[in-house]
């Protein structure tokens, strides 16, 4: 198969401005916003704005800016947030979901940074 | 706080040669191989060569190259797998942990490839 890109997936329009988001900060080739369903007490989502479905079709087809881009912004929100051990924080944990058994909710790529509270087990069963 | 590389972790004795381990794959700057203590069908680990505690250490201050080759690399072994939808496969959940709020195991900064079963709620209470 190859990916297909549905353009009318939520985080497509937030990148359109259809829909509003909060922003926590932006560059050239990426977005991040708070999530709006947070799952602790720092839940915020990173994407590309580039159409990349997931992560393999982003870490295969991406160029190298994006990916440095996309990189170099979740390392310094973890740090802007104060999650990063770095900063005094107590640290956090990076999820990307793909697909049916990663339980994939929004088919554009995306990276959850969560933190603010002891997590539970990294996955359950 | 400044991150201190312990250099008697588990990963990095891995990366020295001194404990063997199931290498997946291998680039200039990253190698994979498989978690001992597998928690669904396809679990593999990936982790830069560099000395990285945690992920944004690694998104801060490694090099262009090595962040490139790094995603580069995690993108292809899903698919090389099998887990990717690309390949035919169901899916696949990334998870790097950072901390004691992370629960970070090995303090080597590395990416769990976790596939081959519906996983479940993406964190646990």
């Amino acid at each position: 198969m190859a990916y297909e890109y549905d353009r009318e997936n939520i985080f497509a329009k937030i990148l359109r401005g259809e829909i509003p988001n909060s922003t926590v900060a932006e560059s050239t080739h990426s977005l991040a916003f708070l999530d709006i369903s947070p799952a602790a007490p720092t839940h915020i989502l990173v994407i590309p704005k580039g159409a990349y479905v997931n992560f393999d079709h982003f870490g295969v087809e991406a160029t190298d800016a994006e990916i440095v881009d996309f990189n170099r912004m979740v390392a310094k929100i973890t740090r802007d947030v104060g999650v990063a051990q770095m900063e005094g924080g107590e640290g956090y944990r990076l999820i990307t979901n793909a697909g049916a058994h990663g339980v994939q909710d929004v088919p554009h790529f995306h990276v959850h940074i969560i933190g603010g509270r002891r997590l539970g087990r990294m996955i359950s069963a």
